[in-house]
């Protein structure tokens, strides 16, 4: 798996500043925007985040190349909407060779991971016959499996990377689209460290667990704030 | 293949001209929605629909069940983004039976119809073993095929389903969800007959095709209006 | 100020319950729809919010007429993104007649509300002045006061319901879009009691106050997760 | 009023014509973005402007101040939902001075305009006196015309630009938000000008006007396409 951040909005974290400083002031934007020092910009930041006021977190936005996830985490993945998507396509793109993804809970168990990649070779064989006798790729695809590896460029803006990385950082979610995350996060934390810092697990925003189950991270909510439900 | 209209705003069309009509009027909502009368409703939505006014068309909402189409249908169905959905997870429900999808083009091909049973047997044996041996269903699941069928509910309002329709009944969208969608239209005329009909392909509304290629239906915008790019 | 319920989703729980439940089943959709008792759909409902497992709240819609609110209320209230408004214009509507809203503070003090109404008088015949020089509606308008009520259809699904309400029925909030939200809520405890009731303040579901100074109603984050930041 | 790009995607269009060739590419991601030629990009973009494949221009996101215009038109804008915005409030910044708009049509009538200033230091003093009484600014503003000046900063990608422009650069739209829009593009043009072009108005796409009667730009789709509704 490998995840790139390719373009972002330059000085994220200015930006988002200075837009929230302009809800409040009675300055001009571009003289809020040259006048933050970057202690303001994290007391800011820090204000914003204490009080849930994250809609100045949309303004900043963040492009990333990710490939070698499987077709079963970029169904999930998608899912997420307030976010831009362009996908290598099953349809247009016949595969030659066939790149695929391999659980740790499979190669843990050698034995089964050999059957696995066998079956693997098995169907993108049929695949390529498919393809040879005359059947569309969008159509041969149809046996291609979950494990397929693809690509994708993915745009979001701060706020909805700080939502998808609540949950999906959490040891709830697919341990594939954990790990996508965890790149993401190290991609953003390069450029915009405070930002980054802030693309956390929900218990940790919320200081305790809203889950049936603790992973033991967090105790559960009812443990800390007794005689809440 | 199913689609079900399992809920939908009462009286939609009715909903959607009283919204419109309270834009250009002193009269209250409740007067409004009273008086309307079938005609007037009519009308209303020729206009909004000749002139493309549609935001109106996104307070009524209809919740359909979507049952037996491939994951790779509903890969790209849920990249709709103005839209909910609830489907069957890969991750809580082991499949103990496997259900899938056969494309036409495989169908016709009697011999490789065969084998591509043959080979979804062969990957659902594996998918068992795996669960046998430990390997969770999140794990498990990557040998299955995008073939196997799903099951979800999906809300989409007025105006989305105008979206959808319009680029996903085209020729070309994949058959099979041109086939989902064409029933969704279906579902709505029963319900809401004026509304359905406006359920229709892209070119249907613009005059021409503005894909590179016609599939006939209509003309290439070139050919009806010289000069334009 | 008045907020009425026009149309919904029918039976909004058992849909929500019903497309929860199909992520976890392994039944058919029908089946699940036509199954689920009263007792099933409450538990359903604590379970998804319990954890926090929001996206089938999406399913189910309302509509609502909102008449005699402020612009400077509807301003702030149409920042909700993720819903469908339908508002009375001031560019097509002369209006013949002022309705204003009058603030409570400023009700209090006997005297100034009656200059505020002879303001709002003699704004509104310079109003009517310039329409009748021939300044076209959309520009007579800009002499008209934040005060001018305003009627709107507003369509909501459930989740963007409880977003809205979870920070407009917050003291933060302006007191005439606290107002408006604590009559949303009503309107749907008439029709959905479960659904209803979880329409409520950030700090009732979070079981602190995260903004910088609590209203006394939960104490500040701070003060029951020491440690916390 | 003043409209200034603050911050943008860099090489917005190289991104925009990256994530598009990804989708029919066999390519790794940043090989693509890298080796893509100027000419090459552009085609990509016209291919996609031609076929309406719009989502790939999602990518790439923009993020202006925009200053002096009239609450009216604030209030319009805000409609645009897959945009965010943040703006200066009137809830918790006073009014010392008040700054406003003049339509041209005021602007026009030489007489009206001092009428029509007159009656805003007049309500400007009224607003002075209620926050000397101690009413708080967000109540005191209800008697601020719609003529109000504002300042906003507001992000939109470049197919939610594309979108707007369409709508708000036609004379339907209200002078003020088309000024607006006119002054977003000139900014565009300057840092991505084949994309800048392209933010223009519905009929410029379509090939003909789809409102019920033309300004004369284009003809009404009836004239160009006979037999179409
Ligand atoms: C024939 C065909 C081939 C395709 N091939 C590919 C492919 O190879 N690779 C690939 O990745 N995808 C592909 N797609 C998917 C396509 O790119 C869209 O993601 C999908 O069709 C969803 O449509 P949409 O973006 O118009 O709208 P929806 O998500 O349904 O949204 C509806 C409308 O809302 C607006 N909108 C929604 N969100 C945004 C936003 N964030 N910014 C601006 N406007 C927004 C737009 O106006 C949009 O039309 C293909 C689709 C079709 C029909
Ligand atoms: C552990 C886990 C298990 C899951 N299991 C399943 C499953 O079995 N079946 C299944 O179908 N899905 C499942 N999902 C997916 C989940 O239901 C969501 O669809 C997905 O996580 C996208 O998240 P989201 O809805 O919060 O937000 P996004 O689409 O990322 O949107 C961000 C935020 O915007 C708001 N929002 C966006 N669109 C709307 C809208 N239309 N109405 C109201 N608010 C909106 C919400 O506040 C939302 O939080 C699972 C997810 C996780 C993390
Ligand atoms: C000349 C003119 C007159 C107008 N008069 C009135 C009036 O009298 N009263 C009034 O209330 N408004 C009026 N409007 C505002 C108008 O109804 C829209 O609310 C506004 O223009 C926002 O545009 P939009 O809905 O296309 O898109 P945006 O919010 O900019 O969204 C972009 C696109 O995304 C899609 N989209 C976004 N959200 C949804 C959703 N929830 N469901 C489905 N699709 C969605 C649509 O494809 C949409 O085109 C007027 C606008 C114009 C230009
Ligand atoms: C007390 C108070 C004071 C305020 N003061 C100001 C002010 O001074 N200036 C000002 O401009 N505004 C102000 N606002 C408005 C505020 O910034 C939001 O614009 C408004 O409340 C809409 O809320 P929202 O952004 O949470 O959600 P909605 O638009 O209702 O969306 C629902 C949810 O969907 C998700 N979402 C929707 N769109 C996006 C997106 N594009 N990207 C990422 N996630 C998205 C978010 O999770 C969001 O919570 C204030 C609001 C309150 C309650």
């Amino acid at each position: 798996m490998r995840v790139t951040l390719i373009k972002h909005t330059p000085e994220p974290e200015l930006l988002i500043a200075s837009a929230a400083r302009l809800c409040y002031s009675a300055s001009g934007i571009e003289q809020i925007v040259q006048r933050m020092t970057p202690e303001e910009v994290d007391r800011m930041l820090d204000q914003l985040l204490s009080s849930g006021h994250l809609s100045p977190f949309e303004h900043a936005s963040f492009s990333f190349g990710v490939e070698g996830i499987s077709r079963a985490a970029s169904h999930q993945l998608v899912r997420h909407r307030l976010a831009s998507y362009s996908q290598q396509s099953q349809r247009y793109v016949s595969l030659r060779r066939l790149e695929y993804v391999v659980p740790p809970t499979i190669k843990e168990r050698g034995a089964l991971q050999q059957e696995y990649e066998a079956a693997m070779e098995s169907v993108h064989r049929l695949y390529l016959r498919l393809l040879e006798e005359g059947v569309p790729a969008e159509d041969a695809r149809f046996v291609l499996p979950n494990a397929t590896a693809t690509r994708l460029v993915m745009t979001m803006n701060a706020r909805e990377l700080m939502h998808t990385c609540s949950i999906r950082l959490c040891v709830r979610a697919q341990w594939e689209i954990r790990e996508m995350f965890a790149l993401v996060r190290a991609e953003v934390v390069r450029v915009a460290p405070r930002l980054g810092r802030e693309l956390k697990i929900k218990c940790d925003r919320l200081g305790y667990c809203d889950e049936r189950e603790s992973c033991g991270l967090y105790p559960l909510k009812g443990e800390v704030l007794p005689g809440s439900a």
